[in-house]
C-alpha cells in the first residue's frame, strides 16, 4: 500500500464535513451568477514550494469577481510604482460596503484598491495612463494567467451580465471622473473592469496565486517572479487591512490569514511564507462572502496553525552550538555551527555569541551546514560579522556546503576563507 | 579588540540620524507630561530569544500611558477568557480619534479595546467582576511586572496630574455605564484606569514586554508563561487592526509591525516570532502619536525586514534530502533527513515525498538532527505520516539527538524506533 | 412732485450699499458659468398682491440652476401626488453637501428635493412614469413659466456646458437607479434635468414665482392658480427644513425666509402670505450661495420683518366691538363688529364672546364691513357660531357689503339674514 | 340655553377618537416616569389673545423634561443675550438622537439647545458666569412660572429618580467640561439641569408658556413681556429646526407647529401670531415622542389650519379704498382708508397706491378706523408716505380713532393733522 498524505485526507474532511452547511444564498442581483449550482464547494491548498493539495469540486471554473482586486492592484503597482498608485487609491479600511463611494476627504482617492471605487480606479491604472482599454484587459488577463500558471480565460456571458446591472459601477466611475480620480470613459472603465471580473478561476488557480503572492511574488510552481517582493507585501498588506468586507479586525484576530472573498463564491487566502489558499462554496452570507468558504478559512487556520500572529514553538535557536575544532594547515579554531534560516533574529544569536567570546584570537569557523537559506537581512547580518572580525585581524572561514552565502564580499573585497568542514574536538554535543 | 555586535551601533545610528528631527509637540493636556524633556530619545529591541539591545536614553522612566491597553487586554483576557472580553469590548477599528466614544450599535460595545472607551472597559474586567478596585490595579502592575520582568512602579505625580484632566474620560465611563457595559463607580474606575497608565517603563522594559507578546506570551527572558499563546495572539491581532490611531493601512503595509503608541511619547512594537521594540520620544504628532519613535519604527522595519507580510529567501525546503542509507541489524534504509523548524509547511514537504516513493517497503529513517523545533502542527503531521507507514507494516527509524520529537506516539501506542544515527550510502550530498 | 414709494430706494440702497462686497467667486467648474460677470447685482421682491419692486440689474437673464428644484418639486407633487413623491424622494435635511448622495438608510430614497439626488428623481417623477422625457423638459418650462407669468426659455450653451462635466449628476443618476429610484436612462435624465438648471431668469422671475408659493399657488400678478395650496405648502416646506445648503437653523432663526440658492447666483426667497424675493449676484460663497444675495436676504429678513417667527404687534383683536343696535323691523339688536382677516385666532375671539354673553335671547349681527377675507377655518368658526345660535332660537344677521362670507350656508340649509348695515346705539366707542 | 364656543367641542372631540390609541409605551429608564398612569391624555390650546381651552385630564401635572429646553434657552439668551450664547451653543439639527453628543467640528459646541448636550450647556448659561447653582434653578423656575402665569414648582421625587440614572448626561457633561464648553462642576450642572426637567407643568401650563412665545414674548394673559421679541424668535427658530427629534422635515412640511416633546408624554406647540398649544399622553414611540401627542398635533394643523407655511386666504388688501372725500374746512380731499393689520405687505399696498394717483396736489386722509394695528416695518412705511407727501407740500390728514399710530412724527418732527373722520363724496363703495 502506497503511502498517502494526510493533507487531502484533511480537505476531503472539512470538504464532508461542511457540505451540510446550506446557509446563504447564492448571489442574485446578476442573472449568470444566480444560475450557480449552489451545492459545489471546493477546496485547495498551495505551499510555497509549490505543491497544490485540493478536494471537492476543484476543477469548476467560477468568475474570480472581487477577487480579481488584489491582483489587479499588483499588476498596477507593477506598472506604475508604489506612489503613482498611492496617488489614486489610499489603502485604508473603509468601514463601510463594498459598493460605496469611500472616498477620502480631501484626495477624494477611494479608500482602498478592494472596495469597487478603488478596484475600479486600480483597473485604469494597469498598464499606464497610455493604455488602451483592450490592451488593458489584455494585460490584467496575462498577469493573473502568469500568476496561476495556466491560460486564463474571461466568461462572456457572466461579463454582458454583469454590464446589464452596472449601474453602482457606472456611478462610482461617474464619481471618481468628476473628482479627477479617473480619466478614462466611464463606460469603457466599467467595461473593463467587469471582464477583469469575470475571468474564470478554479481554487486551485486561486491557491497558486494565493502562494505566489505568499512567496514573495514568485509563482511557486513555474519559479518566475511574476511580480516584485515588495508589490507582494503591499498587496498582502491591503489584504489584511482591507479584505474582508466588515470585520477586518475579527477577520485578523480569529483567522489571522489575509484574505479576499468574490461575489460568486470564491475566496482566496495567502499567508506570507507559508501557503496560498483558495476556496469556492457559491451560498454567501449576508456580508457577501461564501459561508462555506470562511468556515473552510477557520478550519484551515485553527488546524495548520496558520495565523499571521502565530508564534508557537519558535524559541529554537539559529546558533546551534560553538565548539572549538580543527582545520587542517590551521590548527585550533572556534565553529559557530547555525542551522535553519538565517533571519534578523538568527543572525543576531550568532553576533550575541561572537561579542560575548572571549578576545582569545583564535580563528572563526561559521559553519552553514545546517542552514537551508538567509534572506538579505541575514546575510548582511553575517557578513557584517566576519567584517568585524576580519578587521581584528581574526581569521575567518566558512563552511557552507549547499552555497547558502554565495559570493561573500564583507563589503571591502575581502572574504571568508572558504572550507569544505571542520572537525570538531568537542564531542559533547 | 573584542567583537561588538553591529546591531547596538546600527541603533545608536538611528538614534543619531533622528535626533535633529524636533517636530512635534509634547503633549500638555497633562501639566505632569507638559514638563518632559522633549529631546529624550531612545530605542530598545528584545529578541525572542531574551537579549535586549539598546540605545539612547534606554534608562529613562516614563508613564506608560496607552500602551498599558494591549498588555491590559491580556490581563483581561487571561483573567476571562475571550468569549466574556468580546461580549463588552470589540475588535473592530473605528477610524475615529482615540478619546471618541465609537460604541458599536447594537451591543454598544466599545468598538476595540485600544480606544479610551474600550481601555477603560477592559481595565474594569481585569480580575473578574468581584475584584476590588485596589486589587484590579494591582493586578495590572502585577501582570505588567510580570511582562517585563521587573518590578514596576506607578508615578504618582502624573496620576493625579491626569486626573485633574480626567472629564473625558469619566464623560466615557458614565456612558459606557449608562450602556451597562461598564458596572463599577464611574470615578473609581477612571482613577483605576489612570493608575494604569501611570506605570513607568524604559524602552528597554517595552521591547521586552512587546517580545513576550512575539513569543507567544513567554518571557524570553525569565521564560516564564506570563500569558497564553492565545492570548498573545489576540493581542497582537488586535493591536494589528487598530493599534496606530489613524492610518491602520498605511502602517500595516509601510512598516507591518503591530504596534501601539503612548501620549508620553512611547511606541511598543511586537513581531510575532521575531522581536519586541521599544521606542521613546516625547514630541508628538497630530495623531498623538511620538514622531521619532514613528521614523524608528520605519527604519527598523525597512532595514532588518521586520514586516509581517515579508517572505523573502523563505522557499528553501525542509527536506535537506532523501537518500538510500543503512542501519546495524536492519540492513538498507531510505534515510529522510529534515532542516530547520518543521511547521506545516515543512512537514508538508515530508509527506509530498513520501507520497512519491516507491512502495520499495524499505525501513524509513526520520533524521531530525538539523531541526531545532517543530511546532504543533509539524508535530503531529510527523507522526500522523509515521502512522501510516506502520500502519503499511514499514519499519519506521527516528533519528533525533536534540528531542525535539519527545514521546514520538503516533497516536495508537506505538512508536518509531529510536536510532543514534543512520550512515548514509549515498554520498552524493 | 409725484410721490414715489420708498420701497425701490430702499431695494436701490441694498444694491448700491452690498455693491463693494466682492467676495466669493464665479463658479468655475461649469465653462458658460464661469464667464459671468461677477459685478452683476439685482434684487426683486415681489408682493402677494402682484407688485413687483426690483434694483440694480434687473432685466439680466441668468440660469436658474439649483433654484429650479422646489420649482421642480412643485411639478412633481402636482403630477403625482404627495404620496408617490414622498415615495421616492424624502423631506429631511441632509447635513451634507448638496452633490452627495445623502440616500435615507432602507427607502435608499434621496434625504429631499433640494439635494442633487433628490432633484434628478424628481425631475423623473415630472409627468408621470409615461411621459417621454422631451415632454417632460417641456412640461418644466411650461410650469415655470406659469409660475413666473411670462414664457421661460432655456439656455443652450450652459446646457451643453453643464453637460460637459456632468459625472457627478451620472453618478447620482446611476446609484438611484441600482437603487432602483430611478426607472428612466441615467444620461437621458441627466439631459432633463440640466436643460431644467438652463431656463433663464431675472430676478425679477424669482420674485413672482417666490410670490406665486407664497400665495398657496395663485400667481399674484394673473390670478392663475399654478399649483394648489397644499403643494405651495410642501414645497415651502420642503425649502425651509433643507433648502439653504449648509447651516438649516442658522438661516430659520437669522432670516427666517424659506429660500434656494443657485450656483449661478440667484437666490429664492418666499414668505408665506407676504412677498416673493428674488436676488442675482454670481460670487458665491464656500458653500456655494451668492455672498451679497445672503446679505441682501438678511437685510431684508431684518429691516421689514420679513421673518417666519415674526409676532410683533399681532395682539389686536378680530373683535373690533360688541354693542347693541338696532335693525329697522327687528329692533334691538346685538352686533358683533369684525375686523381684519379672520382665521382660527380671530374666529375664536368671537366664539368666545358670544359664550360669554348673556343668554339674553337678542338677535346677534355679524358685521364683516371690516373684514376684507377670512380664511376655510375662520369662514367654518363663525358659520357653526351662527348654526349654534340658530339652534338656539336666536336671529342672527349678516352685515357684509364685500361679500367675504358668500353663500352663508350654516350647514343644515339655515342661513344668516342679510342685512346691508345695523345702527348702533351705544355711541361710546 | 347659552351659547357653547365650538373650540371646546373639537378639542374634546379629538381626545375622544383618539383616546383608543394605546400605541407606544410609558418611558421606563426613570422608575418614577415608569409609574405615570399610560391612560392619561390632555390637551390645551392658548390663543394669543390670552383664552385657553382645555379637554381632558387638562389638571393633572406631569414633569415637563426636554420642554424646559427652548424655555431655559429663552432664559439663557435674555440673560447673556444672543452671540455669547451662540458661542457655546449652536442653532444647527444634529440629525442624531437626543442623547448623543453631537457636538460641531471645530467649535466643538454642542449642535443645537435641543439635544441634551446643549440643554444641559444652556442651562449652565441662566443666569450668567457668576450664579450660584442654586439660584440658577430658582431663575429657572421664576423664569417658567412667569411664562406659565402661575407658581411652578419641581417634583422631587422625580428629580431624585432621575438623578439615579444619570449617567448619559453626567458622560455629556464631562465631555462639555474637556471641550471647554461647559465650565461649572460636572455633577452640580447635571443636577441643576435636572431639576429643571422635574418641573411640573399641565397641559393649559405648556399651552400658555407657548403662546408666550407665539406672542412675541407677551405673556398673553398676564400681558406681561417676559422675554424679548427676538429671543422668542429665536427660540421658535430653533424649535422649528431642531425641535422634534427625528424627521424635522417631515414635521415641518405635514404639521408645521414649532414643537418640543418631553420623554413623560407632553408636547409643546407654538405657532407665530396665531396660539400655544399643549398635549400630554405618557406613551411614546420608538422617537420619544407622545403617541397620542402626535397624532393631536397633526389633528390642529389639519382641522385648524394652524401651519406656519399657510398662505390660504390672504390675498386681501390691506387698502380697502380709495376714494374723493370733503374734510371741514379743508374741502375736497383723497381718503386713503385702510384696514387690517399693517405689516410690510399692507404698507405696502398704501404706497404702491399713492405712487400710481395723479399729481393733483390734494389734501390726503389716511383713515386707519379699520386698522387694529400696526407692526414696526408697517408703522414706519405708512410714516415715510406720510413725510414724502409733507415733503412734496401736500396736506396730510389722519383719521385713528383707536390710536394704533400713537405720536405719528414722520422723523423730521412734522405730523399729519388729526382729524376725527373724512366725509366720502363717493358712495360706490
Amino acid at each position: 500500500m502506497a503511502f498517502r498524505s494526510p493533507v487531502p485526507d484533511y480537505l476531503d474532511e472539512i470538504v464532508e464535513s461542511l457540505a451540510d452547511d446550506t446557509n446563504g444564498a447564492v448571489a442574485d442581483y446578476i442573472p449568470e451568477l444566480a444560475q450557480a449550482d449552489p451545492d459545489r464547494f471546493a477546496v485547495a491548498l498551495t505551499t510555497v514550494d509549490g505543491r497544490t493539495y485540493s478536494a471537492g469540486d476543484d476543477d469548476v471554473e467560477f468568475s474570480i469577481q472581487s477577487i480579481s482586486k488584489p491582483f489587479a492592484y499588483a499588476a498596477a503597482l507593477t506598472d506604475l510604482g508604489l506612489d503613482r498608485v498611492l496617488d489614486k487609491v489610499g489603502v485604508e479600511p473603509s468601514g463601510e460596503a463594498f459598493n460605496e463611494l469611500s472616498l477620502e476627504g480631501e484626495s477624494h482617492r477611494p479608500m482602498n484598491p478592494m472596495i469597487n471605487a478603488g478596484a475600479i480606479t486600480t483597473h485604469h491604472l494597469v498598464g499606464g495612463p497610455d493604455c488602451d482599454p483592450d490592451e488593458r484587459v489584455q494585460r490584467v488577463v496575462r498577469v493573473f494567467s502568469a500568476l496561476a500558471g495556466r491560460e486564463l480565460r474571461i466568461d462572456d456571458a457572466v461579463c454582458r451580465s454583469e454590464l446589464e446591472t452596472a449601474d453602482r459601477n457606472l456611478a462610482l466611475a461617474h464619481m471618481l471622473r468628476s473628482h479627477g480620480i479617473l480619466a478614462g470613459d466611464a463606460a469603457q472603465v466599467v467595461r473593463g473592469y467587469t471582464e477583469q471580473c469575470s475571468i474564470l478561476v478554479t481554487v486551485r488557480d486561486l491557491a497558486v496565486m494565493g502562494a505566489t503572492l505568499a512567496k514573495g511574488g514568485v509563482q511557486p510552481v513555474t519559479g518566475d517572479a511574476v511580480v516584485e517582493p515588495w508589490v507582494a507585501r503591499q498587496v498582502l498588506g491591503v489584504m489584511t487591512a482591507c479584505g474582508m468586507y466588515n470585520g477586518a479586525g475579527e477577520w485578523l484576530t480569529a483567522v489571522g490569514i489575509p484574505a479576499k472573498s468574490g461575489v460568486a463564491g470564491g475566496i482566496l487566502g495567502a499567508l506570507p511564507a507559508q501557503v496560498g489558499i483558495g476556496v469556492f462554496s457559491p451560498r454567501l452570507d449576508r456580508n457577501g462572502n461564501s459561508v462555506r468558504g470562511l468556515r473552510t478559512c477557520r478550519r484551515l487556520s485553527a488546524d495548520m496553525g496558520l495565523h499571521l500572529m502565530e508564534a508557537e514553538a519558535l524559541g529554537a535557536g539559529a546558533l546551534r552550538s560553538v565548539h572549538p575544532g580543527t582545520l587542517p594547515d590551521v590548527g585550533e579554531v572556534l565553529v559557530y555551527e547555525l542551522q535553519g534560516i538565517i533571519q534578523f533574529r538568527g543572525a543576531e544569536t550568532v553576533l550575541r555569541e561572537l561579542e560575548g567570546a572571549s578576545e582569545s584570537g583564535q580563528p572563526v569557523v561559521f559553519d552553514l551546514a545546517r542552514v537551508p537559506g538567509l534572506n538579505d537581512v541575514g546575510r548582511r547580518m553575517i557578513l557584517e560579522a566576519m567584517r568585524r572580525l576580519l578587521l581584528a585581524d581574526r581569521r575567518v572561514f566558512l563552511v557552507d556546503p549547499d552555497g547558502v552565502l554565495p559570493d561573500p564580499d564583507v563589503g571591502d573585497g575581502r572574504r571568508p576563507e572558504i572550507v569544505p568542514s571542520a572537525s570538531s574536538t568537542d564531542r559533547s554535543h
